[in-house]
């Protein structure tokens, strides 16, 4: 008999990604804070709206939610069924979910961190990337539910380990950021044509996830469409900065970009996504990167 | 009747790049310092080992040097014909491209800054990526036998606009390289797999050429293998940060980065592959990124 | 009837501090954890080598260890006299001290954060500096046995503030150090006589503590007198950036610094003074500050 | 009988510098290039007012202006005699230094770089610190009649030397001014006391110029009055940062400084002062430093 799955927390990507679900499980339960959401999602995907109580019943429970610290508010109410696994998939903090591991190892539930990145046309098209932390046999036992939503899934390590490969993916993501812009303001002031610059780095050693996508499809075209917030990126910056500061590694380029990305959001308009950080370069040097 | 065609300097670039002319042109004249580099060519290669003077006198002239003072030297030595075109395929200082296009521009011959990317490999397919600073109708000129050498071929603007997108480029890419030495090493000190960690990154916004190529080519397979020496990334970090300031921008990802590589090749051994800057990393943090 | 009084932790700084408090105080009691230090103490200055529970219930106790998880070592095994303050000397992290005083404050005790500066030479005359945190009225009852020991006493704010200014001061004189170790290869790369450049900054708007002392008594002379060991300088940039990630600030320098810190510690000699950080710029450039 | 001396520039320094001479000389010519300036001054110190032309025969010529493009703009329009020396105050470029001695060499003439610190209060009190580059018994020969406007007279190397420490101490207050400006928004964040911290860390290791002098004269007390520039600043740590490239050093702290200095110069109000640079970091922490 096929197991139970429930989803916890249906925003922009939980929404999208419990989608998927029915044509792989008899019995999918959603919940979210805002329980019209719920609803919605139960009428128009087949699936059903419970209570959080009921959700955390489930063989296999999916989370994705702001914070790690919305996932201890949640645990705190919820007591799961012996045997159950349950997948956080929150870009959340390492050392969270080896606590949420811990506390939920006494209701006798295996806790997953598994972050996922591929943003909302991923959730949609289920091509998610899976960054999985914990014990393997857990792993294994989620991973047809993971395939359901993501195209590759890996088991990165233990407990935390998927929450540190995430906020690193996702530190050198600002990293390349700040590089392209500092490189880009750099390069107009000196008169070149950006655009056939840009076609010439995304041929070359220096091209990054950011030169192929984030600079020609938000940056260049002035559009800054909020898929991710640039207070998220702020956030995950600074969880990698304490996972730096916890091994005490010297990392000055993450460190440097770390306190950049912090001074962008701080002096950002409300709702900026990510790609905006570069606005505060232009600031300083009164160069639109267009 | 085709133009006739030069070649300026048989390095591990210049000797492969060469090696394609012959394909598309009836004369193809080439010159090395060590001179025996060039006759040996023209028996592979059917070209035509000429004293650098008679080299001069070709309608196409290419040169690939280790620096813009190399140019300044053999430019120093030679008369062209009115008429032809100095193609410079050196990683070369943008303000020497102005000095130079204007000291030719008295013999009433063009001169294009046109650095290349692709590495050895992509010299000797062919493959290269030429970014080409200069007037435009001799960019226009020149295409054809850019074309015999190289797969994207970019006008990037005036005289120096090659060699700036160069530094920038290389510039951007010893920033993903720190960036991805900085990451790693924290990962590993928390215990992740880094081989799933980097399959998830380069699945994720977090990628760069550096984690597609460098990372699992030269440094996690611990081979290092001398194909772009750190002493040359040196050198084009510093004509990169020199943009920077002549105008007046502020980068401090690229500015401390730049310190970074500088410290690297001071503190590296002779010989050193541009990859091998990430043993500075490693000695600060007693973490081998493997 | 005046106070009793306790000394906990008879390190460099501690033995000689305790040393001036017979002076003023009729019952000086000591502890430490290796005994015997107390015993010679309680001979040579005709203090009280007590056992640690009996220190404990001195009015006043002073202690003064390596580090804030010492202090709640020490504090797990004692019970205080209602009514009297505990006057921690270490350079400690504030957010213990928040939970120190918490409780502390169950036993009716009030606790005061009070780090000290001036090193081995104030403690021997007295004329240390004391930034204290917390309760104002446990500051003005504890004011007269610090005169005792210190010139400068000073109330910066509620628990956990003392060990802030603390932090933020090591912190801010490790960029000094950071910064004239930069200035001075500089200057020594460009042919300037050190000594005299010396004077001129000192006399200018550029000196510093450190260039004032640590660079003249300690690098210039080449004799890194082990005072302040870089390790413990490493730990207070440490606390001082956890300050700056607790507040959510960008602070590129520091975290620049704190970075440049770590890998200087983790490079250096066992047993290295602070000012031996700048072996590793002088490692980088092949010039020796002298 | 006593050398005839000239002052070319009568700016907020040189104005006062000059006004000293008359006590130690006979003959103290004057020019500025608003020329009722230099009337202005012979009137109130009994100086003559005279051609540029003519101010250039002195045995001793002093100069002050803003930059060394304006040294370069005088030098090109005067000749002056055989013997004499050119002593320039300004604030000027090394290799600017090591061109303008060998271009009045050709005139028998020597040339000091020998740039000032102490502001207008120490050119008013005659107690400015000079630091001078340039040959040995030109310098001798100069000492006088520096004596006559300063109190500390240094000779600190060859050509360039005394710019080169003067953009050196100007990149260490630099860097001192964004420590306090981090440290302090840290500690205001935290709660602390800014006026007890500062008397704390002024008697401690942590202190500098910037401390002792522009916190609470500039910053605390929000007066920011315009004795420096903050565009002067950010020339000078230019100057600075040239050093460090030419010499092919590392020097990170340096390079994130004159980044942020920069920043702050771009984004700062018309005129305002290098302490004014602090409202960067107000504009991203929301923390006002009073």
């Amino acid at each position: 008999m096929k197991p139970t799955v429930a989803f916890i927390g249906l925003g922009a990507m939980g929404y999208r990604m419990a989608a998927h679900l029915p044509q792989h499980f008899d019995t999918v339960m959603v919940w979210n804070r805002n329980f019209a959401k719920a609803q919605q999602h139960a009428a128009q995907y087949a699936t059903l709206a419970v209570e959080l109580q009921q959700a955390a019943q489930a063989d296999l429970i999916f989370s994705c939610l702001p914070t790690s610290a919305d996932i201890d508010t949640i645990l705190a109410q919820v007591q799961c069924q012996a045997g159950s696994i349950w997948i956080d998939c929150t870009s959340g903090v390492p050392e969270a979910a080896q606590r949420q591991a811990a506390l939920l190892k006494q209701q006798g539930v295996s806790f997953l961190d598994a972050p996922v990145s591929g943003q909302t046309i991923g959730a949609e098209k289920a091509s998610l990337t899976f960054m999985v932390g914990g014990e393997a046999d857990a792993f294994e036992r989620a991973v047809p539910a993971m395939q359901a939503m993501g195209h590759l899934i890996r088991h990165v390590g233990q407990s935390g380990s998927g929450f540190a490969v995430k906020a690193v993916n996702n530190m050198m993501m600002a990293v390349h950021l700040c590089a392209a812009a500092e490189g880009f303001t750099t390069l107009k002031a000196h008169g070149v044509n950006l655009q056939q610059a840009l076609d010439c780095i995304n041929a070359s050693s220096g091209k990054s996830g950011v030169t192929e996508s984030a600079l020609p499809d938000r940056i260049l075209n002035r559009s800054f469409p909020l898929t991710f917030a640039l207070g998220l990126l702020a956030k995950d910056t600074g969880i990698a900065i304490d996972l730096v500061h916890e091994a005490k590694l010297s990392a000055p380029v993450t460190a440097v970009t770390q306190s950049l990305i912090q001074a962008a959001y701080a002096t950002s308009e409300a709702n900026s996504d990510f790609s905006a950080a570069v606005k505060m370069y232009e600031s300083w040097s009164k160069i639109t990167i267009e």
